[in-house]
């Protein structure tokens, strides 16, 4: 997608064997790319989430274990880096799909093809990642174009929690490659921001890709979106996910599931897209199964910006030494989800829907 | 309550026939004394929430029309000063209740006798407020001393939204207060603080009144209290109230309705503490009748805190120019509330029981 009119991914191989990335901490603020040459390179950014968004770590994850390959292809530093990426997150479970995929490739594979194979799998999975996400556009923008009938036009207000944009995966997104899809075939539509707390991927990130997208937004806190469900001010929320059980429960960012209720409690409707590689059937209750990552307490008492005279910044927000917790994600139980879209279409949040999708 | 070990009031008259306030803006970075002089020093103060918390601003309201009935005791600055005030800030009840309690006690004096009356009042409705939050504390630590039975003297974990503590009233708090008063009566208590988007309350207000109390507390983001109560770490939730109509629906800080949804969901207690000033018997529908005061969307694109080197600074967290929206307040219907504290007792949210408050 677009940055200042020039379209953009997230990552991308360099011609000279190194990995860039789009630096996701330094947004909305500062566009910088970072260049990967080690596999600690990619564990780094993925761990100080330099790139986030289930879809985009798997792929970081596949361009890891290339960089691993290119400096020792030996079946034990092929195990090593792949313990090492997928302990850097542990919720999203594309991570451990893409290194599990990568894996079941490169093992078989004498050491010295690794190299080779492991560039040629993360730049397929990089490209799949990208078809993947419009066929999740097109698929969900049929749920909008639905809507835009039965409003005859009026302008569509979508809310979305998180960042599950094109920053999310490697291009066009998740949740919001709808929204993309919807607004190059011309429907009127507007988008409320959650910010996000405590990383405001919402303000950073969600507000940065819509405005160069010029699709119009407003922010809101966190606090805000039931009170716009209450009014009658949203018409659907689209969020991505990290991990989804058999039975359609949903890891997604922390406060989806305060939404999700919200949504519930008001009638509008509650879609999560993902594609299949967020998917893990292995697990069926996602409140007792799914790993919640709790990450530092200085992301909820300190925040990062920028001053009046431009220059970046962090202040803390809380009395000094105040204890805080930060857990990242939380579970969203399927009874609370209108459905799922996937590049494969869309699914009731039920595990005999799901079930046609394993494997 | 306490700053640094000394009892503190958030209003008190001075002796040179000012007022005095704590800032509540500098917290919790600075503790400030302000002087208001003039009846604008007491809107101006009321509207950028130098004083904010529905008791809070009511009883502002009264100093502020003591401070007008200083300078001019005539009819027509009785009407202008009581306008001004009743429009400073819309959603809470209390601040029309106190003005319009004054109003009825200077209205019928001579001009000469109406400086003294309201001064008389305003001294008289700060220590109103001051006894009817300690007996909501006590009446609300009776529902704490009955988890506290039940879960046999193990630690309980309270959530709370916003700051309902006593920088929201003259002293002691609504929602904190039952907190307080089990603190004093040796119960082992934790509170989880949201943050409080946009203003913080949570980090700046309830967190710093907490630390100098000695109440242990976790600061966590507005998103988090779901999950934990989810995950059965909430034994219950008590927050205030700025507008409570006959029926039972509650106007509270933007995002109280989600954690009333949620506690619904997960069976945690969910409980609203107010003095009967909070009670609007004039109104049924919270949602179609209380009117929700929109802020600036600056609150929601910058943030203040404290840098490394120990300055006080604003950031900007969203790309310049962002549009943001900023509803200040929520409605929680009352089907999702467990009932209500008063300085009169415990009662259900239901119409027959809150009756026997009017009057």
């Amino acid at each position: 997608m677009l940055i200042e009119g020039q379209p953009t991914r997230t990552i991308w191989p360099a011609a000279d064997g190194a990995v860039e990335i789009l630096d996701q901490t330094r947004l909305p603020h500062e566009v910088r790319t970072v260049r990967l040459t080690t596999l600690d390179d990619a564990v780094m950014a993925i761990g100080t989430m330099q790139v986030r968004g289930a879809p985009l770590i798997g792929v970081t994850a596949a361009f890891g274990l290339a960089l691993a390959m290119s400096a020792d292809p030996t079946d034990s530093n092929l195990l090593a880096a792949s313990a090492a990426l997928v302990a850097s997150r542990p919720t999203a479970v594309n991570l451990a799909w893409a290194v599990q995929r990568t894996m079941a490739d490169l093992v078989p594979l004498a050491s010295p093809a690794r190299e080779a194979a492991a560039w040629a799998m993360a730049v397929r999975m990089a490209d799949e990642d990208v078809a993947a996400c419009r066929a999740i556009g097109e698929n969900g923008a049929e749920i909008i174009a639905k809507i835009a009938t039965s409003k005859k036009g009026e302008r569509i207000h979508v809310l979305t929690h998180c960042n599950a944009g094109w920053l999310a995966t490697v291009d066009w997104g998740t949740a919001l490659a709808p929204v993309y899809v919807a607004q190059e075939r011309g429907v009127d539509l507007h988008v409320w921001v959650d910010e996000t707390r405590p990383r405001n991927q919402g303000a950073a990130l969600t507000a940065f890709e819509l405005r160069h997208q010029g699709v119009p937004f407003t922010l809101i806190s966190d606090n805000a979106g039931g009170h716009l469900m209450q009014r009658g001010d949203v018409d659907l929320c689209l969020v991505g996910a990290d991990r989804i059980t058999a039975r359609g429960d949903v890891a997604n960012k922390i406060g989806t599931y305060l939404k999700a209720l919200a949504a519930h409690d008001t009638g509008v409707p509650f879609w999560v897209a993902a594609p299949l590689s967020t998917f893990d059937f292995s697990l069926e209750s996602g409140l007792d199964e799914i790993p919640i990552e709790s990450r530092s307490p200085r992301e909820v008492t300190h925040m990062w910006g920028r001053l009046a005279n431009g220059a970046l910044a962090e202040i803390e927000t809380a009395p000094t030494g105040s204890a805080a917790s930060n857990p990242a994600f939380d579970v969203t139980p399927a009874r609370l989800i209108s459905g799922f879209i996937t590049e494969r279409g869309r699914h009731a949040a039920r595990r005999e829907s799901l079930n046609a999708l394993r494997g």
